[in-house]
């Protein structure tokens, strides 16, 4: 048997999609998510406790999926990143967000028991 | 700045243990969290929807963290393998949902406003 049978496999969470899952992915979307004006790309990196190398890898994985969107400005004459959330962004993250939630109802049906 | 200041890494959410976060794992342990009686490799196989060889690994990982126990014994002649949630295993996976709920709630207390 392959392992992708989805009709029994109860447990294979297969609504969890790895662009979100990823920890650093999952900060950088619930920042995002929750700041609709944007984040610049220090405070991003204060909130998640990224590196740079980590959080500009991280934008670029979500940005080429379109769940996120980068303006690059100039402030006071210093290069300036923001980035939003887009609205596909938006609607996939609130689907990963439900399965999460189904997940955690598992768990707690059996704590409750 | 280093990217390890916790006190303004709101998004970090350190209490993600990477033990738990990886899907496959997840998985493995909702299922064992749900069947105190434990459960057959092929069971967890099917309900995980993992192959041979991944569940294999995945219950090497969780074994050598001491949060699943592995009982090996025969059933009509054949090798059978069955895995138990430990004691361990079940405070820390508590842990690790509660971590997932504030998760939620970020998100939650965003989508009612």
């Amino acid at each position: 048997m392959k392992g992708d049978n989805t009709n029994t496999a109860k447990y294979a969470f297969s609504g969890l999609d790895r662009i979100f899952h990823e920890k650093a992915r999952l900060g950088i979307m619930t920042a995002l998510f929750t700041n609709e004006k944007g984040l610049s790309f220090n405070d991003l990196k204060e909130l998640c406790g990224l590196t740079d190398g980590n959080l500009s890898r991280h934008i670029q994985i979500l940005k080429d999926e379109n769940l996120i969107l980068v303006e690059k400005s100039f402030e006071n004459n210093r290069p300036a990143t923001r980035c939003f959330i887009t609205d596909t962004g938006r609607d996939k993250f609130v689907n990963y967000m439900n399965e999460l939630e189904n997940v955690i109802k598992n768990v707690n049906k059996k704590l409750k028991n």
